[in-house]
């Protein structure tokens, strides 16, 4: 790698969650090797440097690069695997029907669809797959998001209890068909992993990845949530995550059945029971996190801890919309994420932004609303934070890598664009990913004008469209035909623990 | 025009919102001369009919031409003609200081755009410009619409009380210092027009251009909003409409604000005053109705009036989010529109109806979610009912006029779409403007990969871009001082007109 100038009529070098973003106008980013020398103006920094090639011009933007703090891979979603849009809990159970798919290329799909977007560094956390080829498919993944060129924060989640209902397995199961149970019980053990083979494969993938010198994987350690793991689990988590320095990433009350659990299991809610654990802590991110409470924000607000947002996921699953302005007053660090189920059926983080900055505007002229500056600063510094890159990516600032979309503004400003808009509001009001001229990770454009510079993304997709071109495998309608059958039962459970919704955070309309 | 077959895999011919709809496979619609003959299978019709052309083929999806049900045209946005989102009552005034600009290049060039996003047909209406060329303005917009061949119902509205805050003009003026008081007045004397005015000027529209000849055109009248008119303006409109036997659109309860107003007023909510002043009935639709309580929702469902509800806008505008759930469970016709304010501040109903089908989605596995079916229906029968047409368009069924919009299939379903994804929750989950192959109005393809037939949308753009180069005009920016000159008075007066928000129909966090 080398040096290069990369020029923007609007740089917005950095931008966090209290809202203001530094915009620099005509400026550039200069980097060696990858690492952000210098930021300032143009001029100065072409007469200040010799670079080997320039980037961008008078009529681009520059934004850091896009940091989606929640996914789960799914490069071919899981609408188009099958499973359509349902209430969490019975969506989970229809997954289970969904076919197995080529780790690899899979991966390798879903990392050029991010980088397309303008995404440059993945919380990416492994669905838990059959454990005889656990460690085969993750490989298959890292090598994924390596060659595609990815930055990538790397977890894999365990569900060690409660894994069909939010009750324990075995007494659920006891309520079946003595057939259905069964079939129930072989399908759980094909994925099931011990504690101490899940830390002792999560410390084979740090010792293999987290700082592998390709300076591009971190690895964080999953409980998948608080229902679906035990308190011992939980706690040695924490200590193995103090051990290493590293970052928890798991779910949190995403749906008020998970709330419910709490009050149910515990008498107080999920994040209570957390700190409770003295679980809590700077090194933990929580994706979903909708059903908090106020005394929940105050205490996440405390302890330091991420909360990833995944606002459509939350409105395609039925789970309700986070309460953000809240978590931002109370100073909760709020990250951007989507879940792998956007909005648009894809991994678009621009279109995400442009949700979440819709979605919190609450009604009144002196009720919150949420601004473009902070819908920024969590898909960039507050969603690289618990990503363990926090201090290297996030902000364009000297000494950070040298991670940045370079954005066309020809169309967002054509055929008119009044001087009074800030370039903040014209980026967040509209820039789209067509308008993406370039996405660069540690200085590479590893995306130039929608193609992917090192893979060969119709190559990917021919592979996968062959692969699954084809017929669903026994095994999967098998699987399919199981679930179907023990939806009712499903259902049932949660008709009977109807959790209680009152008092919003947010009041959109009024039957009074 | 001539005859044509059109082919898609997935014929979608009819939605409303009952939710489930008509979906075909491998079939086809036959046009004569824009008039739908016949809707079934592809090879019954090839061998029935003997087309001049056929469109579409075996991977493509038809739907009925998508109705914008509420637009101010606006193809260059209000955020790129300067004014950012807001509070709706501030973001008003701030409108104020919009420069001014050709109404006909101005509707060719969003006519385009609605139609390369698949709308054709809108319910336009019009602001209220400078009286002195008001009739010039409608003229010219409607050359527009016609010449892009686009459908439209046109409106234009009036406000005859109430245009700084929602009081008395004279009482609310009295509170300002004198100077400001009289460039208000000055500014508000320019598009003033007196009601018989507003009549006449609405009956030279109505001989002109409802049923013109051109079937693409109706005439309908236009109270601005509740708290805008007077009843006695309200009452005529409503005469008048009777007499023309044409429709009434207008605003209501846009924000709590205007709620406010009735309360403060009549003691009532404004849906209840319009009830008691007769005005209600099939004839009229109102756009956003956001703020509704329950008795509201069974008054407009008695009545069988339409509610065209604009989910961006509301975001945007800091207006929550309307009933639309409880509207459908209780009969209401609900329908959509951009309201010229979508989420990627574009004139896209495709993004729209995305939004609308993820937002009406309440937690809890027995709440309600609106379905895609519904969505689609919202954004084509029933939002054809109010516009005139509604036995014209608005299904794919014979003797209706040939508006649809053929979608490419490649892009939604590649690499891989299961089988068990039934095709309208493809369509509404992943279709874009971008797989729009057609978009045909009275059997001419328009819009054909992306280019209006037509017109040069690049000329259109460029005189635009060359118009609004010039500078921005003094008399502009001396109104761009004035209003801000004025904001912190209406700002005081909402601040003191807090209106009361509780009990909400949706539930989507909760504090406790």
């Amino acid at each position: 790698m080398a040096s290069s100038l990369i020029r923007g009529r609007y740089l917005l070098s950095a931008a966090d969650d209290s809202g203001p973003i530094d915009t620099l106008h005509d400026a550039a980013v200069y980097q060696e090797d990858g690492v952000i020398v210098d930021v300032g103006a143009f001029e100065e920094l072409r007469g200040r440097y010799n670079p080997d090639s320039e980037l961008g011009g008078a009529n681009y933007a520059i934004i850091p690069g896009l940091v989606n703090s929640h996914h789960h891979g799914r490069g071919v979603t899981t609408l188009q695997m099958g499973t359509c849009d349902d209430c969490l809990e019975t969506w989970i159970l229809a997954g289970w029907g969904r076919r197995p798919y080529d780790h690899y290329l899979m991966t390798l799909y879903t990392a050029i669809n991010l980088l397309e977007s303008g995404t440059t560094t993945v919380m990416y956390n492994h669905p838990q797959t059959a454990a005889a080829t656990l460690r085969e498919d993750v490989d298959a993944v890292l090598r994924g998001f390596l060659d595609a060129g990815m930055r990538v924060a790397f977890s894999c989640y365990l569900r060690n209890q409660n894994r069909v209902v939010y009750a324990d397995d075995d007494d659920f199961l006891a309520g079946l068909p003595t057939d259905l149970a069964s079939d129930v019980r072989r399908y759980l053990a094909a994925s099931h992993m011990s504690d101490d083979d899940y830390f002792a494969f999560c410390d084979e993938m740090y010792r293999q990845y987290h700082d592998d010198g390709s300076g591009r994987v971190r690895v964080l350690l999953s409980p998948a949530n608080a229902q679906w793991n035990s308190d011992d689990f939980l706690l040695r988590t924490k200590a193995q995550a103090a051990r290493w320095q590293t970052g928890i990433h798991m779910h949190l009350v995403e749906s008020p059945y998970q709330k419910d659990y709490g009050i149910r299991t515990w008498g107080k809610t999920p994040v209570e029971h957390l700190q409770d654990l003295e679980f809590l802590g700077p090194e933990v991110s929580f994706a979903h996190a909708v059903w908090l409470t106020d005394r929940d924000i105050d205490i996440l607000a405390d302890a330091g801890a991420t909360v990833c947002h995944n606002a459509s996921s939350n409105l395609r699953l039925k789970n309700g919309i986070a309460p953000v302005n809240p978590m931002l007053a109370r100073g909760v660090n709020v990250a951007m994420g989507t879940d792998s189920t956007a909005i648009n059926d894809d991994d678009d983080l621009i279109q995400e932004m442009r949700l979440v900055s819709k979605l919190h505007r609450q009604p009144g002229l002196t009720e919150p609303a949420i601004t473009s500056g902070q819908v920024l600063g969590m898909a960039t510094a507050n969603a690289a934070a618990p990503t363990g890159f926090s201090r290297e990516i996030g902000a364009l600032r000297p000494g950070r890598r040298a991670d940045l979309v370079l954005i066309r503004l020809d169309e967002l400003s054509d055929p008119y664009l009044d001087d009074d808009v800030p370039p903040v509001e014209v980026i967040l009001g509209r820039a789209r990913s067509r308008d993406i001229a370039a996405t660069v990770v540690d200085g590479e454009a590893l995306i130039r004008d929608g193609q992917h510079q090192r893979v060969n993304k119709s190559d990917v997709a021919r592979e996968l469209r062959e692969q699954l071109a084809r017929p669903v495998e026994p095994e999967t309608l098998s699987v399919r035909r199981m679930a179907a059958q023990l939806s009712p039962y499903v259902e049932r459970f949660y008709l009977d623990h109807a959790p209680a919704m009152g008092n919003p955070h947010y009041v959109y309309n009024s039957r009074t």
